[in-house]
């Protein structure tokens, strides 16, 4: 019987990882960059500003961004510092779509958890003025916004002519709201978990990015009621808290590095995608969209 | 006690279906314009070339491309009509990539199932003539082809120059390969669960598309080996059967339609997604990647 092919696991190898040249002509893989990356390039996550979501599976760590929604940021820290969301529940599962969490009774006033001392209203934050922040553009073209890139490490739209927004990838935190722009306050939130909804974009409040964990979220059960929302309560995911890490016992943390995306190794690695070289691929894109841009995270020794 | 916000519900029964305006000048959401559409701009899935995978969850309903992949498609109805997949797995499920089945020990051939009377060697079916195509393209940029619109229901690329691709999307079904670009045969697919890896197209043989399922092999728990493998077949999920529709009996099928993507309706309700104008959108996009774009499938009664 002749083997049956690997299922492109070389190429999937190298699909996290592609090449580009050294000066000397060889092809670099991403992971040779950041194999050769100095220490550096890479930044430890803040954890005043990084949000564990504890389920029965496991951690999800978040990166919070309060450099463009300071007041939805300094709400959810008034909330995980006062265990609003221990006991509630994602409550949602949308295919394609979004996960999404806390009090699933928030909308009925007999039966919401107070919010306690967490401000109740607090103005949309959809976008913030370019000025003031360093922003590290993709050479490519996005149908969504005149130019995008990273900042910080969040991906990022930009009209061009003074705000910027950060962009809905895969595993982008926003803050559910109603129709008016002001309606949310960070206590409902969403983790999108499919195809980029872009046309979000500005369009509400961003407030984090999922940096670990992704897989906990993206395999919960869809809900079977519209928009993928369970009635029966027993359905849903428990939340057992979230915590601000900097809440959190040192020994207890997740300690993450982030690779800076003002690096020269992120810029390079960037790249390497864009122009895939090597065995596998036949033709290489020369291009990449900008929510097919991974921003490398690893364990604080590696 | 303030009642919490609608976490964006209102909003996200719009997501599906957004407005566009009629003659009146009122907004017509896709909903509204799907809801109107005459009967002649659906079609049934052709039961010769739909398979059924029949997990322990459910049924996952696909429609083959043998238009683009006349050879593969060819390959996996003799594998379908002798059972070559029944009782295999999914053996691989990759964060935001893909999930990947059929016969986990195919690679040893000492352990492989045997292929029966299907081809062990197939030529590479990446792309086709454009010539022959009816393409209804989208007006939007995009970074990674020249054109991008839709064949038959199917998201497509093409160079502009004769060549014309099946682009990788969400529920995208490709024959999985290994360097050498003919060495794929079918019996090994894929199907891609997260933000669209397009770096593929043209890159590996695209083989259909997911219309209905998703949603059960989304949340299939991720492999904890490198790429999403599972070393302990326990782990995996496994695969009842895979059968061709049309040898299944007759009231034992999934009855679907396919809205057509070169019907008015298609365009119209694309649209009003590209335009979103109601009272949750803030700045509509005036823009919609091809993978953000649904084609709306419904029960055959409907």
């Amino acid at each position: 019987m002749t083997p049956r092919p690997l299922l492109f696991a070389c190429a999937l190898a190298l699909l996290p990882f592609a090449p580009q040249a050294d000066a000397a002509g060889k092809y670099r893989s991403p992971k040779d960059i950041l194999d050769a990356s100095p220490a550096s390039d890479w930044r430890a996550l803040d954890p005043t500003r990084t949000l564990y979501l504890e389920l029965d599976t496991g951690r999800v760590v978040i990166e919070l961004a309060p450099q463009f929604a300071p007041e939805h940021v300094a709400n959810i820290k008034t909330l995980a510092h006062e265990k609003f969301w221990d006991g509630t529940s994602i409550y949602r599962a949308q295919d394609n779509f979004v996960v999404q969490f806390g009090d699933a009774e928030g909308e009925d006033p007999a039966k919401a958890k107070s919010l306690g001392s967490a401000k109740t209203h607090l103005p949309a934050e959809f976008h913030r003025a370019s000025a003031g922040l360093k922003f590290d553009p993709l050479p490519d073209s996005d149908g969504w916004a005149k130019q995008v890139g990273f900042v910080d490490g969040f991906p990022v739209g930009s009209d061009g002519a003074g705000k910027t927004w950060l962009a809905h990838c895969y595993g982008t935190l926003g803050a559910g709201r109603n129709n008016a722009d002001d309606s949310s306050i960070g206590a409902e939130l969403y983790v999108t978990i499919g195809q980029s909804p872009r046309q979000l974009d500005d369009n509400i409040t961003v407030v984090g990015r999922v940096v670990k964990g992704m897989e906990l979220l993206s395999v919960i059960k869809r809900g079977p009621d519209p928009m993928g929302f369970y009635a029966d309560p027993a359905q849903r995911t428990p939340i057992k808290s979230i915590r601000l890490a900097s809440e959190v016992p040192a020994d207890q943390r997740t300690p993450l590095q982030v690779l800076r995306t003002d690096s020269q190794t992120f810029r390079d690695a960037t790249e390497a995608r864009r122009n895939r070289v090597d065995d596998f691929y036949k033709r290489p894109a020369r291009h990449i969209d900008l929510c097919n841009v991974p921003v490398p995270v690893r364990a604080m020794n590696e």
